[in-house]
C-alpha cells in the first residue's frame, strides 16, 4: 500500500506582530503602533487575569522554539511539515495561537470582528494577504494560502478577492464569522461576494474565533461551549437563505469547528424540509426557494475542517458524509496535531478503512483546493505515512458495515450501529 | 407489569386571548386592547408572508376542535389527558401553536424577549399566573402550573415567584430565554431569584420559542435551525459562571428545546474541565469556581423537558444520563405527540428497557416537580399504558448493554455500540 497524500485543511502561518508593518499601506503605519501598544496592554492583563496559562505557555514556545518560526520562515515550515508526514496545506492567519505574538494587524484574522473599523480590517487583512502570496509563491503546488477578506464593503471585499487570486493565493477567503452590526450573511448585498468567489473558485471560509464575548464577563467556559457556533452559524444562514441555490459552484468551509454538530443540523434540517411531524404548521415558505434537501445542499457546497478530528467524529463520518471532512494538523498551534501528527493519526485512524483515510486525510482538500494531486506524489511517497504506520491492519472493518450501510438513518430508513467514543 | 406512572414533562394551557382581560390588572387593560389589535394584524400579515401552513392549522383546529378546549377547560383537559394516558402534568403557557390564539397577554409566554417592556411581560405574566393557579386548583396533584416570571427587575420577579408558590403553582418558573438587552444570565444580579426558587423547591424553565428572529429575515429555516440554541444557552451560562456551584439545590429544566445536543454539550465541557489537550492553553480562570465537572452538575441540577423524546435522542441516554430526561407530549400543540401518545410512545419505546423506560415517563418528572405518586397511582393504574401495549416484550434488551456500560465514554474510556436512528 502507499503512503498516504496528507494534505492539513488547517495550518496557519503569520508574521511576528511587528514585521506586518512594512507590508501595511503606509496610511496606517501610525495607527498599526498605536494598535501595537495597546495590544501589549491588553495582553498583560490578559495574563493578569488567569485568562491564559503562562506556564503551558511557556513550556510549549520553549520546547518548540524552532518549529514555531515556521509559522513565518519558509525553509523552516518545510521541515516542519515534512516531518509531520504533511505535503500540502491549506493556510489561514494568526501563526501564534497562545500569546497571539504572529497574528494579523488591526485583529483581522480569526476573531474578527466589526468592532474595529472595516477600514482597519481591510488594511490589515491586505497587509496579511500580501505577505501570504509571498509565502505561498515558494511552492504554490504546496501552499494554498486563505486570504483574508472582511466582505462587509462589498465593493471592496470584491477588489480584493480579485487582487488576492490574481496574486496566487488560491485556498480562498476566510470572511469574519460575525456580521453584527452588519447584515446578516443572507443578505442580498452579499451576493457580488459569492459570484465572485464561484467564478474564481475561491472556497469560501469561517474559523473559529469570534463570538459574543461581551456577554460572557469573566467566564472563560461559555466561551469555549459557544465558539464553534458562532462560527457555524454562517453555514445555515447562506443554506436555508438559498444562496447555495443561487450559487451552485459555491464552495463553503467551516474550520476549526469540529465536525460533531453536523449530523444533528443535517438531521434536524432534512426532517423540516420534509415536513415531517413537528414542521406540518410551518408555512411554504419555509422551502419554497430551495429545490433541495438541506444534506444534499451541504453535499454539494459545503465542507468542515475538521482539523484535529476525533474518534467520536470519525465514528459519526457516515451521517457527515466521507466526502465532506477534511482533517488538519493546525500547525503551529498547541491545540493541533503538530508536532507528533503521525502518533495521533494512529490513534484515531486505526480502523478507518484505507480509502476512507484517504478521503479524510487528503483527497477531499485537494478536491476542495484544486491541489495537483501528481505533483504532490513524490512529496506524499518521501513524507506520507502509510497504513501499517497508522496501524491499519485490515482487521476488524467490519464493524462499521451496518453504518456504512445505514448512513443517514433519517433519509435511509436504517437503524444501524455506531461507535460513540470519548475522545 | 403494571402500567406506566405517566407525567407529561410539557403541557400547555392558556386562555382563549380576550378572555385574559379580566384577569389583568385594570391598569393595562386599554394597553391590552391595543395590543389585541396590534397582534390581529399581525397575524393576518405572518399568514399573508406564507410562514404558516393555512391548509394545515385549518384541518388541526377542526378535527382537535372539542379536545383543543381542554387548552383552558378544566374538564375536557382530564378527558384528554385520560385518553392519551397521561395522569400528572407540567403546565407552561400558549395552549395554542398554530394561530396563538390562547396565548398570555403582551407576548409573556413562551415566545417573551425584552422587546416587550418589563411592566408589561410582568402584567402579561400576572394574569395568566392567577388564572393557571385556579385551572390547577381542580387537581393540585396532577397539575403542576408553571409560573411566568420575567426576572430583569429582581425585586418584582421574587415577589410573584413568593405569590405564586402560595397560590400553588409549583411547577416552578418560566424565565424567558433571552435576556438581551439586559444582563446576561451569570450575573450576580440574579441571585435572588435562583436562592428563591431554590428555597421554594421551584425548577426555573427555559422554553424553546424566543430566537434572534431579527436576523432571519423571511426565512423560516434559520428560526428552526437556532431556536433550540437560544433556549439552551442559559443552560451553560448558569453552569459555567458557577451558579449551580452557589446554588447546589436548584433545579434547572430546558423544556422542548430537544435532548439531542445535550451528550456532545456535556463531552466538550467536561474535557475542557479536565484540561484535555486543546484547553491546556486556558487559565486557571475557566475553573477555579468550580468543584465539580460539568456533567455533575447537569446531573445534580439539570433536567431535560424532552417531550416528544425522538429515537435518535433514546439512543443517547446513556450519555444524557437516564435521570436526566423527562418525557411530554406538549398538549395541546401539534407538533407533540397528543392525541396519540400511545402510538408514538409504541413506536419510541418498544425496545427500551422497562426500568428506564419508567424513569424518562415519569419517575424523573416527579422527583424534578415532588409529584405525589402513591396520589397518581390509582389513575395509572386506570389509564396509564402497559410495557404490553408499547410493544414491550422483554427480547432484544441486550443490544443496548455495551451502551449502559460505556455510559459517558468520555469518562470511562470505553468504546461501545450505539443506535444512530434518524426519526
Amino acid at each position: 500500500m502507499n503512503n498516504y497524500l496528507v494534505i492539513s485543511a488547517d495550518c496557519h502561518a503569520g508574521l511576528p506582530n511587528r514585521q506586518y508593518r512594512e507590508w501595511l499601506d503606509p496610511a496606517f503605519r501610525n495607527t498599526f503602533d498605536e494598535y501595537q501598544a495597546a495590544r501589549a496592554a491588553m495582553e498583560a492583563e490578559l495574563a493578569e487575569r488567569g485568562l491564559r496559562n503562562e506556564e503551558f505557555a511557556e513550556e510549549w514556545e520553549h520546547e518548540n522554539a524552532e518549529g514555531l518560526q515556521g509559522g513565518w520562515d519558509a525553509h523552516r515550515r518545510y521541515q516542519e511539515l515534512d516531518a509531520d508526514g504533511v505535503v500540502g496545506e491549506v493556510i489561514f492567519p494568526d501563526a501564534d495561537a497562545v500569546t497571539a505574538g504572529a497574528s494579523a494587524p488591526f485583529g483581522a484574522g480569526l476573531g474578527a470582528t466589526a468592532d474595529v473599523p472595516v477600514d482597519l480590517l481591510m488594511a490589515g487583512a491586505q497587509a496579511h494577504n500580501r505577505w501570504l502570496a509571498e509565502l505561498c509563491s515558494d511552492s504554490p503546488h504546496r501552499r494554498a494560502g486563505v486570504a483574508i477578506v472582511p466582505i462587509f464593503d462589498v465593493d471592496a471585499a470584491v477588489a480584493e478577492i480579485k487582487r488576492a487570486r490574481e496574486s496566487g493565493l488560491r485556498g480562498g477567503i476566510l470572511i469574519p464569522s460575525m456580521w453584527q452590526p452588519y447584515e446578516p450573511y443572507h443578505d442580498a448585498k452579499y451576493d457580488p461576494v459569492w459570484a465572485v468567489c464561484s467564478e474564481l473558485e475561491m472556497p469560501v471560509h469561517v474559523h473559529s474565533g469570534a463570538a459574543d464575548r461581551a456577554s460572557y464577563g469573566e467566564y472563560v467556559g461559555m466561551y469555549v461551549a459557544e465558539v464553534r457556533w458562532w462560527s457555524t452559524r454562517p453555514l445555515w444562514f447562506l443554506l436555508w437563505s438559498g444562496t447555495f441555490e443561487r450559487f451552485p459552484e459555491l464552495a463553503f468551509v467551516t474550520t476549526e469547528c469540529g465536525a460533531f454538530w453536523a449530523p444533528d443540523l443535517l438531521w434536524t434540517s432534512d426532517i423540516v424540509y420534509d415536513r415531517e411531524h413537528a414542521a406540518k404548521k410551518l408555512g411554504k415558505q419555509l422551502t419554497e426557494h430551495l429545490s433541495m434537501r438541506p444534506s444534499e445542499y451541504f453535499d454539494r457546497n459545503c465542507f468542515i475542517g475538521a482539523s484535529n478530528t476525533r474518534r467520536r467524529e470519525l465514528a459519526r463520518r457516515y451521517e457527515i458524509g466521507i466526502g465532506n471532512l477534511m482533517w488538519g494538523n493546525d500547525f503551529p498551534h498547541p491545540e493541533g496535531t503538530w508536532p507528533h501528527t503521525k502518533e495521533w493519526l494512529k490513534n484515531a485512524f486505526s480502523d478507518i478503512p484505507v480509502d476512507e483515510t484517504q478521503r479524510i486525510l487528503g483527497s477531499n482538500a485537494a478536491e476542495c483546493y484544486h491541489f495537483d494531486t501528481a505533483a504532490l506524489e513524490p512529496l506524499a511517497a518521501k513524507f506520507g505515512p502509510t497504513p501499517a504506520e497508522l496501524g491499519q491492519t485490515g482487521e476488524g472493518l467490519d464493524k462499521w458495515a451496518d453504518l456504512a450501510a445505514a448512513g443517514r438513518p433519517w433519509l435511509t430508513g436504517k437503524e444501524a450501529l455506531e461507535m460513540p467514543v470519548g475522545d
